[in-house]
């Protein structure tokens, strides 16, 4: 074998979606990249705010000696001070520049903690369905991704967080608002779950970390407000980009905060800086710290995205569609008509609609729609949208129940 | 113990490097940044050229949708094209956009590497004195890096590569233009090599990869060529970055080509692709991608640092160091007077001249001086280094055999 067993494994099971996607680019091939509605990944059509043009351009203009050169591996002071007071308003704590490191996007900031925090043969909770990349990250450095079940409503189920814990448990990884189910956790939720990692932590002698990934934070609906993880439970990190509220995913900038209150903080930030160095990413690309710097508090207009979801909730209740409320993100999370939504996703494709499924996601029987879309994608599914929800009539769902 | 034990521990070996440079920044308020020669670290002085001002102005004015958006993990196959056109002509091999992938520098094309190779408990060879961060990377993924000696003028020695390989041998990490050295192997040398890792790999059974790390591949002096290891190996991987040769390196913005004669090259390229991924980089930062893309063959001028290698060197030869003949990168590597050469730095720090221990490098009795700097640094350097050699009289070196 020459490569690595963990990766010839990941390859062979990841064979399965890449077919999926080479189907879509021949799908595209044949009937033109018009005529096919790909709701399959998420890549924010909306372009960057206005104000993200100008910081790039006049960031991009200076020329001083090293403007292009390495900066400590926690990022440029300034930036993360800026960053930091932004950061403090969101999460309701006080954080400082030393609180937190500027990143190579939230995959960065996951992956940085992690192999600070994880031993091999350690273990991470996660609830599923969930964002399939957190095992490949968690299996980077020799732990494993235990998930766990969400609630009827997608909601985090704290009962079941506190059975699985065992002593190998390091940390728990939870993403709000949430890829692929769009939900958002209530307070209330946050702080059982706390409550629980606080009693586990005693019960095992050693301090669970709450990862709470955020990249979608801006993007929520109706004027949720996102709760805090670190209001609630001190020993949280938070993981997040500027990737989904800017419309920047190519340019990989995010970050990493601590919160203050956490067991060992300043020992763990500088843990962090030393991994986010030693995984290669040395430090977050400095054009863009310096741009979005600029920028905090700055977002794409999520009222457009308010509007496609509305636009595609009447196209999926017109079709007759279950789906989990979605009240932020740009993802509908569905429930497929028959258990294996396989067949669903294969009708769909011959109507030259790409959704992805389910079990991509540990969430068998649903598929996630991904509506960073052009309007026009949106409306011109509609029907492809009808002709297979009746072409698969014989299990009519119950009503799912909504919080 | 809150974080993975082996990061406890590197956190414990490396505080004697942060030491140094908390020291040297006490020195710099002290007395004044003008004043202290810092030459600690490799964070190029000079202004990129101005084709990437240019280029990058460009590039950065670009409104068109998701400009900023996703492209594949690989990176845009037009930037994959014309950086691999350009590096056929380098590597002397013909290489296509699909050898290659975008990478977040050479740390990142590294890492990447080594995720898709090795399992844990694999060894991973290089040569002593070499970069402190190869065996960070390889621990990263439960590896270890094992070091075989240098000739005595510091030249590839590949018969203790031979007598190094054992059954976890996963592959030999070289680096040309060296750091610290300054040393170019030659051609001979890496053919002799190859010849060693192709009986070692048919002895053990398994295909041993040469990952060639050449991010001072253009900062080479003396109108000397740096040999191409796809030539003589064909199970070789480039790992390199424009940071240096566009004195970029803060951008994180490099890539990592495989030789298309390597065994299962297709497997490993689409291993590498996926690790690129998983390892959170997800793709190198895009803009810097679509920027140096147009820069294929530029480069600062090499003959400034040419002409600080010969202002350091009239220097160290006036005061009476002895040194490792530098080919290539901007570092001198000079022998201490004693022994242990820490007493030799710790004096020169007393002069305001700020160098590193050999010991950062596995290479205890010299010490390494980085000269990408002002001129004017070059030369406020004179007297300090006369001073300490006086010093430091006990023990006179004997001439270095120099090749």
């Amino acid at each position: 074998m020459p490569i690595s067993t963990s990766i010839a494994a990941m390859m062979q099971n990841s064979s399965f979606i890449r077919k999926m996607f080479e189907e879509g680019s021949k799908l595209k091939m044949l009937h033109g990249v018009d005529a096919v509605c790909d709701f399959s990944i998420g890549n924010p059509d909306m372009t960057p705010p206005q104000e993200f043009q100008a910081a790039l351009m006049e960031e991009a203009g200076r020329q001083e000696p090293r403007i292009h050169g390495y900066m400590p591996n926690a990022g440029y002071p300034y930036v993360r001070k800026n960053v930091a007071d932004f950061a403090s308003s969101e999460q309701g704590v006080e954080l400082t520049a030393q609180n937190l490191l500027m990143t190579c996007g939230a995959g960065g900031a996951l992956n940085v903690a992690l192999r600070a925090i994880v031993n091999p043969g350690d273990e991470v909770l996660a609830s599923a369905p969930c964002f399939v990349e957190y095992g490949f990250y968690c299996g980077n450095y020799g732990a494993e991704l235990k998930l766990v079940p969400s609630t009827d409503t997608f909601d985090l189920n704290p009962k079941v967080f506190a059975e699985a814990v065992t002593e190998k448990t390091a940390a728990v990884i939870i993403n709000s608002p949430h890829n692929p189910t769009g939900r958002i956790y209530p307070s209330e939720t946050l702080a059982e779950l706390a409550e629980v990692l606080d009693e586990a932590s005693r019960r095992i002698g050693r301090r669970i970390y709450l990862l709470s990934d955020e990249p979608y934070r801006k993007i929520a609906y109706d004027g949720i407000e996102v709760p805090s993880v670190m209001a609630v439970y001190p020993h949280s990190l938070v993981a997040t980009s500027y990737s989904k509220d800017l419309s920047v995913p190519g340019e990989r900038i995010g970050y990493l905060a601590v919160s203050p209150g956490a067991d060992d903080a300043e020992q763990l930030i500088g843990a962090l800086t030393l991994c986010n160095r030693i995984l290669g990413y040395v430090n977050a690309p400095g054009l863009m710290q310096r741009t979005v710097a600029r920028l905090q508090g700055v977002s794409v207009d999520v009222g457009v995205y308010q509007a496609k979801r509305d636009k595609l909730r009447a196209i999926l209740d017109d079709a007759g569609f279950e789906y989990a409320e979605p009240q932020g993100t740009f993802y509908f999370w569905v429930k497929s008509p028959v258990d294996d939504e396989l067949a669903v996703v294969d009708a769909l494709k011959k109507e030259l609609i790409l959704t992805v499924p389910g079990r991509g996601f540990s969430g068998p029987g649903w598929f996630r729609i991904s509506y960073c879309v052009d309007d026009a994608v949106i409306e011109r599914s509609a029907e492809g949208f009808k002709t297979v929800r009746k072409q698969f009539p014989s299990q009519p769902n119950p009503p799912l129940e909504r919080t």
